[in-house]
């Protein structure tokens, strides 16, 4: 029954990550682009709040949420403080997703510095939602009318030429020696939790089984647990969080208030040799 | 024609209720884990602002939205100050919706305390995102999940095991006697309007026929009215609102804000014998 | 092939454009109003978060994002001071879209005061939520679930009484000489650009040819830019944004804040004779 089979289900789903804010005609004019073009297209804001012009935050908070989303799954970035000048408009292909906003290094820190897959520069206005483009928003005629159409299957080849390579953007990566960790913290979230760039993996490799002390903001700390409830109300409590990295919490309260830490702060890790360490090593 | 008669076209709605924020990759990821698995899913944000860890104010918003959705509805309410505890993940059937979160005396409080239809324990981990869920993200990793695996018409009895009830939690009723009632502000909403815990048909049956005084924040207000405007511009106003709980409200103002009232603040109600009942009474 | 002729897809679009804040139940509600008629709608928010009662800004936000959306569109905006008083619920369709809201001048002003093509009454209470809509939220009981049935395919002409006219509000327009342009700035949008009423074409008209000097705010600027990023860090430029309107920015800054400018403060133009121009007038 071939027409049973015909009826193959796919529905396009697009992602924006934006500093545009909720309050201003911006957000729902990329929304329209996209909708003119992809009808049927699932759009799912991931954040439109990002800090203007944060490209860091931007990407952390798109690699936080993208591996989550079905493959396919285009998702459009656009923290733009170059809009207008000669920055690339770019749309990329990652894994089993694609990508689109400008080139201004947003995507290699999202792809945590792996080259991308296929990349091509938007140069193919008929694509676009205007052959003329305001200056100013990319967003609403360039990236959310590209999205579209790669939403509704039209491939990433032809939607622009090939190459060249993204311009790289790195993270600041902690820092360590046999006695511990330096990292920062690279977000503080709604309840004031504070995530720093440590990953939990990076973590257990170099503790090697010692405890660890912190030292961050206003405080000294010990001890990691697994939630936040696993203190009492209103302690501070070190844990890996959903995104796998060492975060900072208060349970029940705002740790970044609490405890006076910013981001961009740094976290010092201390190893401290247990008693039987210490006596294996005078052995 | 049985082709025709399959053609049941059943969009499944599934609502969001958390503390989140808007800022973070949080609620995207709960998204994207429900497009995993329910692509068709139609997803409204109840809202995302609750106060952190604010389990009463995500009933109030929860239980003044959840009616007015089709039935079929599954709602999520992630506020969760206690993840990744002993406390258990639930999904319950309440006349004709379903509701998927913790077990933390939230439901209770969204259905009045009536007794759940049916309650089942998420201890089936084929309907997570993951065997092994973040233990301080069960929103995206189980809560989402499970609400996709329902709304695509997977049976409450087969999402997990049956039972037990659920934990109670209680609203603070109003009190009241012969002369008046004592309630609470339980909402104070955008516009500054603060909403009481006084539904019209108790203030109703106890007022019968007096004249009500008011007694709330730094003002003493006298009558009711139907609608904002009945009053002059910035004059406060006492009206059922669109809960049909007491209401005290500014016209074009901040009632909150203009005549000091918080949440949790007390408003007396006195009800003031008329003329005419005083000469009944001495007669 | 009537069978695949028959395949049209016509997914019906409802945007949102209210003043109710994201953290009520308000939204949420007038969303389950309209997918108890409309389960298939794509609902975009435009904005919920215009200021409390400010007609205005709604009409600026409305009227620079509907015209990116496919024809059919229909538009609900719900800023509505005089709910429940004698002001008429209306439905309005201007060019090929529809629009549902009170009548009080907020839609002529999205229409630049042109008349609207066909406008009805909304007195028939069949297409309402219930027959009984509260008095203080018709955004609920009667906007949405009216913008449902019309985006079902229910003609503009059944779902009420045809006429009278829209109550009328007037923009107030830019005052120019020979000199220059006095306007007024219409909106600080999120980053702190400062969005003034002077059209380019009007700008373009006035100038012919002479260079532009702007007093706004604490400033005195020269020139216009064609983008942000034209002036160097943290300098402010004028320019025509994506609305084709006069706008005062500063380079990854706010204008708002470092400019002291305002919602409502003036902007003065005044054209410069060139050298050119001064030789040729003395000649």
């Amino acid at each position: 029954m071939p027409g049973v089979a015909s009826r193959l289900v796919k529905i396009p789903i697009i992602t924006l990550t934006t500093d545009f804010g909720t309050r201003d005609p911006y957000v729902a004019s990329m929304k329209a682009s996209i909708l003119r073009v992809a009808p049927e297209a699932r759009i799912v804001d991931i954040s439109n709040e990002i800090a203007p012009q944060d490209i860091l935050e931007a990407a952390f908070v798109l690699k936080n949420a993208a591996p989550y989303f079905p493959a396919g799954t285009v998702h459009v970035v656009v923290v733009d403080p170059g809009v207008g000048t000669a920055r690339r408009p770019v749309a990329v292909r990652m894994d089993d997703m694609l990508f689109v906003g400008p080139d201004n290094g947003v995507l290699p820190l999202t792809f945590d510095e792996r080259p991308a897959d296929q990349v091509v520069t938007l140069d193919r206005s008929t694509f676009w939602r205007t052959e003329r483009p305001s200056s100013t928003f990319h967003g609403r005629d360039i990236f959310a009318s590209v999205a579209a159409h790669l939403a509704m299957g039209t491939p990433l080849g032809e939607i622009g030429s090939a190459g060249p390579e993204l311009q790289k953007l790195r993270w600041g990566l902690p820092i360590s020696d046999e006695q511990g960790i330096r990292g920062w913290i690279v977000h503080v979230d709604h309840f004031g939790n504070c995530i720093s760039n440590i990953p939990r993996h990076v973590f257990a490799t170099l503790a090697s089984g010692r405890d660890p002390k912190f030292y961050v903001g206003s405080a000294i700390l010990r001890g990691i647990h697994t939630t936040y409830a696993d203190v009492g109300l209103h302690e501070p409590v070190v844990l890996f969080g959903s995104s796998e990295l060492l975060e900072i919490a208060v349970s029940g309260g705002n740790a970044s208030e609490l405890l006076s830490i910013r981001k961009g702060d740094p976290i010092d890790v201390v190893f401290i040799e247990t008693r039987q360490d210490a006596a294996k090593d005078a052995s």
